[in-house]
């Protein structure tokens, strides 16, 4: 007797039917989904505005943060924008059928590895409605069916956004089930989710520490982790200090509340003295927290706590500590760092090469700011996360990151002795 | 008030610690310490024999399968082979450093992905002392410190083994601890070891389906798994029927236990009639279930049931399925396949061209015998183990999957707009 499958099990037993369709689909059929998805999505620009509205009501009668409520609302621009993403995910490369490596063997074996889709994507995320269309973009063009389980803040939104989308993908023939929204939002539905190994071949968590904080506890799915960002500058003893300047203040201060963005600033003592009244001065907007040498050079500076240096303020607030030479630069990092971007700011070669070599992190940066991990600053036209994991995909994740490879092996009748 | 660590978590901190020098030695720091690892092995030869003889008796006296004792024992001839295998992966390619692509930003940014060690690699594994070394070999030389964990029944042996590494290693000026193993070995130190988050940068459990179940429900830690292997062999109506018998019987029979022998023949019906009967005749060693129509051309074959084409039977029995067409091949495969390695036996392209496309595995085989999904196979040299999973390795894993890839961004004072 087959046992019947639970709602969201059967939810993802439709996208893995679609994925069937999609791992074979072809570059112009993909595409021609993408534009058929934007064009319903402006068609349907007021349904899912409407919704959007009600969701914006409930949320705010419920007295959700003014923040999460910005997020949270659409007007016609955000719908517009996200109807020229898809056109814009359209127009990047397909990664499937690219072939990495091959070789023959001695037995004139032909090996060779060739990139194929996942399968099905989960992603999980929280109020921003955009996420819809944007990870449904990068997921079928990467040939996955995207599996998506938003908030229960966003559903109407979502559930409009999706309605277009997958009216889009059939119309250019293509599966709906390209796109699978789960609309039931409890709690108990997101833990099913991070469980239903089997159907979900990869999972992505867009949000907060307490999304990411789930995953790894109840997630039986394959993942990726898209975690913090405490990310610091070295500023090293022969370091140009007008560019350490501009490239200290871009990381803290061009967009704070973002994982790439520097939460704390290391300066080499040979230089502390010059440099950290310049940059107090700089950073007068940024609450700036030190240790002990720092705070003799910036008197004004608070004493920094331990949880300070372990911190990702996501805000105007910056960790500042002195170290004796870049071992100690270094022992900082590998303390108190958490994987993401790491820079260091110098003109010694010696000194930009044991950095890089011996940071352990996605991303290491040198003369430049930490803002640049990016998959758009990358190059990769998009980006579905930033992985702060090591197995599969670390740093800035594209299409690429949504592909894994599968080996080809062609003879002409071998067998093994 | 700091938390005492507890000993399984000193003894990762202590891995931890020698991935750091591990991670920026050279090759030949490397394969000197492997060679001298090597040499500790054969001079302590007498003590690895004698704690074996001692794990031997014991698991005598309790009555242990002669199976599972015959995987424990060592000799003298098995203690050389350890050691020559050390010796062997000494002489691979180093894999770290390797720059695996690179470009140029727009705004001058240089962006390079160079391969790096994953940190520290856990290997949970069950009673072949030989792992030890095996493990510890291809660990260290991708730049990884070891964290070992054994059976109970295997630990004398595989302690007198890592005393002889360890004393090998630090004699090269390499850490010790690049090999750190659990002597621990109740099963909570195994639960214990599973959810060393932090420590365990990557796990690779080897071992059978008990393991790979305990891996999958309790492991916090990123992992890549070696599963079951349920693989086909499917005769197309264009094969070559003479190949066909060749591969099959060298797939089902050359070493039937393995993962990457063939559990199931599907046929075309267009070539069942004759084809069946001669593999019948070919395979006489090996119990054959078969559907209806396959038993309708070889009668003496049972009647194969739904869990006899779900199972990876590990020894000499095959399912048998007659299909209609390549699609009815496809289908089965995709119902019943573990997603390990998959064959086409044909001479039609076309046919080739979709199972090769449309078969969702790690490894997808044409005109040859499954038996060649290994690392030593692909060339690779050595092989931690076979990954059926999708995320970060699939198929064979040698040195290269024991690394992962870190961006290194060089600028001018590049900036953020």
């Amino acid at each position: 007797m087959a046992i019947a499958p639970t709602p969201l099990a059967a939810l993802g037993a439709r996208a893995r039917e679609a994925a069937r369709v999609l791992a074979v689909a072809g570059a112009d059929a993909k595409d021609a989904a993408l534009h058929a998805g934007a064009d319903l999505l402006v068609q349907h620009a007021d349904a899912v505005l409407a919704a959007n509205r009600r969701d914006v009501a409930r949320a705010e009668d419920a007295g959700v943060a003014a923040g999460v409520v910005d997020r949270l609302r659409l007007d016609g621009r955000r719908v517009a924008s996200m109807a020229e993403g898809l056109r814009q995910v359209a127009a990047l490369p397909d990664p499937v059928g690219e072939v990495v490596d091959g070789w023959v063997r001695p037995n004139g074996l032909r090996i060779r590895r060739a990139r194929v889709p996942l399968g099905v994507v989960g992603i999980i995320y929280e109020n921003r409605p955009n996420v819809t269309s944007d990870a449904a973009a990068l997921c079928l063009k990467s040939g996955n069916a995207a599996f998506l389980r938003g908030s229960s803040a966003a559903i109407g939104s979502n559930v409009a956004i999706a309605a277009a989308l997958r009216e889009g993908f059939a119309k250019a023939g293509l599966p709906a089930d390209s796109l699978v929204l789960v609309e039931d939002a409890s709690r108990e539905s997101a833990t099913e989710f991070l469980q239903l190994r089997g159907l979900i071949d990869c999972l992505v968590p867009r949000g907060g520490r307490s999304l990411i904080a789930a995953v790894l506890e109840h997630a039986t799915v394959p993942y990726v982790i898209d975690g913090d960002g405490n990310c610091h500058v070295y500023v090293d003893a022969a370091a140009d200090l007008d560019m350490a300047l501009s490239i200290v203040v871009n990381a803290k201060c061009q967009r704070p509340s973002v994982c790439n963005a520097a939460e704390s600033l290391v300066v080499h003592a040979d230089v502390a003295a010059e440099f950290l009244p310049r940059a107090a001065a700089a950073l007068e907007a940024v609450e700036l927290v030190g240790d002990d040498a720092a705070r003799a050079i910036v008197p004004a500076m608070a004493a920094a706590t331990e949880a300070d240096f372990a911190t990702e303020f996501l805000g105007l607030k910056l960790s500042v500590a002195v170290v004796a030479d870049l071992d100690a630069a270094i022992a900082h990092v590998r303390r108190y760092g958490s994987g993401h971007t790491e820079a260091i700011v110098t003109g010694d070669l010696a000194a930009a090469n044991r950095f890089t070599r011996e940071v352990d992190a996605a991303v290491v940066v040198v003369n430049a700011s930490t803002r640049f991990t990016d998959g758009e600053q990358f190059g990769f036209g998009a980006e579905i996360g930033i992985s702060t994991q090591k197995l599969h995909a670390r740093g800035p994740m594209g299409l690429r990151e949504l592909t894994c490879l599968k080996y080809v092996v062609e003879g002409d009748g071998q067998v093994r002795d």
